[in-house]
């Protein structure tokens, strides 16, 4: 989870607030958050929140931290923007205040420049820290984009600069350390599309990231150039594309968004649809769409459907399924995996890493941002340019790395769980209901309810109740079930008989022991006992 | 799911009887079979199954298929002598008559002949299916391997000569439809792996399926030849290493394998081990490994992990895991991401299909093998050289092709469905069980247990059960649940106090609403009433 702490005796400085979204473990979890124990146990001393951009990997904590820490947000405007948005939904109040690249904030011992880097996202940062122990560097996310639509270019200058100046530490971008080269340019995307779109017989459905705004405006260019119209549609799609129009980071050309409701009176040739669902999410309109369940759109053979994102590692299946469902609707379908051209990544392959330590010649250095083995590659490829191993820190989350100029080493550690979110319930949610769901999961339930009177004797049930185990309920199985809890009552004897913990453990022993031999089944046996 | 049916009014001929492994949704689901719903009702025309080769999603439905049909079964000795292993543990018996290359079958009208192809398995095969209307070929898994570890190449003089014979149908691999050029030789993986092996200062661990005996081949040869032992870890690894070796498909080095307990006393540089577990699963030797779980191997600093099979999709993420925590123990780990010439894939790129095509010139053109999009690309790529789209048939599981030198069509259904396989039961897992399921999972569940005498008074409860709906179970919560059953129930009339469904269906909806508002979860509610 994407948070950093700079740290001295008397402040503390937070980067970046960003949630996780739930591995596929986490059953029935909305998203993941990290603990911020540490946090709030030294709350008089956290100066305020720097943003790097405004994805929510990197933002989307704020609100849960915000509801327990007052402290000021710094954002370039795009991300406050995005921020102040979410915040509305918490019904929320904070003190958001915008930078710029080449502002200086000082916040207690630190003094924080923004330096502008090109990114998947408009308006991002890397943030310069000024500490009592040297300069830090924190590059946010970032790519050497050589020809970045809005041609705000990473400040390689500045960077050379700072390293001229010496850098203490660098904390550099992870995500794609294992690919070689360097990352494409986003503006090799708007060709591509515009030979998709000039191929097209029939209407266009381009599905990218809400956030990815230069993306947006490659679609909207392309679509004005060729006369075409384009609707607008998912909720975040919507919320994103007007913030970014009023802070004016997406200019869109003139006549060419209209209503979704319009754009179905068009001829088909002429409707493009922009639209969230790039990761064949089950409810997402694109996947709707594909299975002949949305409202108001469908699609029709002959459409082109457009998957202009990269495809995030678990969602394999439900992109794949919908692209299935696609082609049998005589869709023509384009993904990244048939047509390179398509999508780009916005983090920096190797060579880009590579110019990033040589600019900025840090004396240590901190892989982050991407799973451990990213980090590790990230970290075989300092080794490889001669960076040596002890000036390399491969951090788990909750590390303390202390720097100063004599010398690194990690420290301690400060609590770093994770906080599940599900509903309204923050941190609700452990090991003991995430287990008790997956048990649920695999083998469904089986009740068993049983009356006793006051002296012990069984005037009701037992009656067995199941779900999620047999399609129909198996009746001959359960009767069998019945017979054997029967036994169990019979041979309970009288001091026992009050027993109910016991008497419990001994229906859920034979039970299990019962559909293991007969339907190999584990599902979850519970006991029920109430007193008359 | 890899079984395709060849029918005259007479005769039916099968091909293959696979399995498919359950989709992410399939909540403990095991297995999913074909029905053969089609195949028992027309029990007295069915002449034979034929085996294309053995892997398990060609012959795993074979016993499940076996148990309730019984006709011989055709194959080479390897694919047979896995097939034996496996029906032995369901304890059947079968009629299985081993085929080699270029023998002929005859059975019913149909006259089958057995064509050599090269595939990640050895002795796989393509059939040519003489019938009343014409030639049918049936390319099984291929690929036009150059340069094959057993020599043996696919027959593509046979194909051709074939082709010049005239083929009515051809029905071909389309797995990897998406990929450009053609598919590297299974022998680019020696050297890759003798680089490895001589780079490694210390144990050397390759996980790779179980069934790809050319690779477990070569990992055996390199190191015989660099001087180290290998043992074998894992069921499927070891049943497979026995059968290929006792069939002669492998030729095990002399003095190479030894005991895991051996290898444990043997110098760390001295030692491979060859083992399952390449997908992550959590329960294999290698994902134990990773988190120090093991009893009898440990993943120590300077170990090499090489990970030499494709990533099935659905499994990124528990690979992905399993990675991080072996780069944690200080192991060098190798895998396709970061050292594509470690893996190469058993089915034909687009050059390939190509050269089928062209070598066997069919009338009709029906992709097989891989998701519907794959079939689409596979339609695709044919089209492009110049077949016209009446002559390919991208069909659906249970769809009838008529196809006869006149003409070909689609001309009907037979029933298809999937049949989930979960512990002992055969299809007793149904939608209902499944959603179940997938509700515990997301929400876990609340019980509500009620005891009424015969005058429909409460005598007993309302008591409130939950699992993996919050951690501890939330007692004010529930308190306030309670109350609000009670008030349902004193709001019962008279003339409703014995309807219980709608003494049931109130309190679902009371609860409902009350753990939506509350805590925004949607746990299955369950009412139960018990008469005393």
């Amino acid at each position: 989870m994407n948070m950093v702490l700079l740290e001295t005796v008397e402040d503390i400085l937070v980067i970046d607030a960003g949630l996780m979204f739930p591995e596929e473990e986490m059953l029935g979890i909305d998203l993941v958050l990290p603990e911020i124990t540490h946090l709030l146990t030294h709350r008089e001393r956290v100066r305020g929140i720097v943003l790097t951009h405004g994805h929510e990997d990197h933002t989307g904590g704020l609100p849960y931290l915000l509801q327990q820490l007052t402290v000021p947000v710094y954002g370039s405007a795009l991300s406050l923007g995005l921020v102040q948005d979410k915040l509305r939904e918490f019904d929320l109040e904070a003190d958001l205040r915008p930078v710029r690249p080449g502002d200086r904030v000082g916040l207690g011992e630190f003094q924080v420049e923004c330096i502008r880097v090109s990114h998947s996202i408009p308006d991002a940062l890397a943030l310069a820290v000024q500490t009592p122990a040297g300069l830090v560097l924190h590059s946010g996310d970032f790519k050497f984009d050589p020809m970045p639509i809005d041609g705000n270019l990473t400040d390689r200058d500045r960077l050379a600069a700072l390293g001229n100046e010496g850098v203490l530490a660098l904390l550099s971008d992870s995500t794609n350390a294992d690919r070689p080269g360097a990352t494409p340019s986003e503006s090799a995307i708007g060709p591509t599309l515009e030979q998709l779109f000039r191929a097209a017989p029939r209407r266009i459905i381009v599905a990218c990231f809400a956030s990815n705004i230069h993306r947006i405006q490659q679609v909207l260019d392309v679509a004005h150039r060729l006369g075409k119209r384009v609707a607008v549609n998912g909720k975040s799609m919507t919320a994103n594309l007007r913030i970014a129009s009023e802070l004016a980071y997406l200019k869109v050309p003139p006549e060419t968004l209209i209503r979704l409701d319009e754009l179905r009176r068009l001829p088909p040739e002429h409707g493009v649809i922009l639209t969230t669902g790039s990761q064949g999410e089950p409810l997402s309109a694109i996947a709707r769409m594909a299975v002949g369940e949305h409202k108001q759109l469908e699609v029709e053979a002959g459409d082109t459907v457009v998957f202009s994102a990269r495809v995030i590692p678990g969602n394999e299946q439900s992109i794949g399924r919908t692209v299935n469902h696609l082609f049998k609707r005589g869709a023509h379908v384009v993904t990244e995996a048939t047509c390179p051209g398509v999508h780009v990544s916005g983090h920096p392959s190797q060579d880009e890493l590579r110019l990033m330590l040589a600019l900025t010649r840090p004396r240590f250095f901190v892989p982050i941002h991407g799973e451990y083995r990213h980090l590790h590659w990230h970290a075989e490829l300092a080794q490889q340019i001669e960076k040596p191993p002890e000036q390399i820190f491969v951090l788990e989350d909750g590390d303390i790395l202390d720097v100063r100029p004599s010398g690194g080493a990690v420290v301690g550690r400060v609590p770093a769980g994770r906080v599940l979110v599900d509903g309204k319930g923050v941190g609700d949610v452990g090991e003991t209901v995430l287990r008790d769901r997956l048990h649920l999961a695999q083998g469904g339930m089986v009740i068993v309810v049983i009356g006793f009177d006051k002296t012990g004797a069984v005037v009701a049930g037992p009656d067995l109740v199941s779900r999620g185990v047999t399609d129909p309920p198996d009746e001959a199985l359960f009767e069998q079930a019945r017979q054997l809890i029967l036994e169990v009552l019979d041979g309970i004897s009288v001091e026992e008989k009050t027993d109910w913990a016991l008497i419990k453990q001994r229906i859920r022993s034979v039970l299990r022991k019962f559909l293991q031999k007969t339907i190999e089944r584990r599902p979850m046996i519970l006991p029920v006992i109430i007193e008359v």
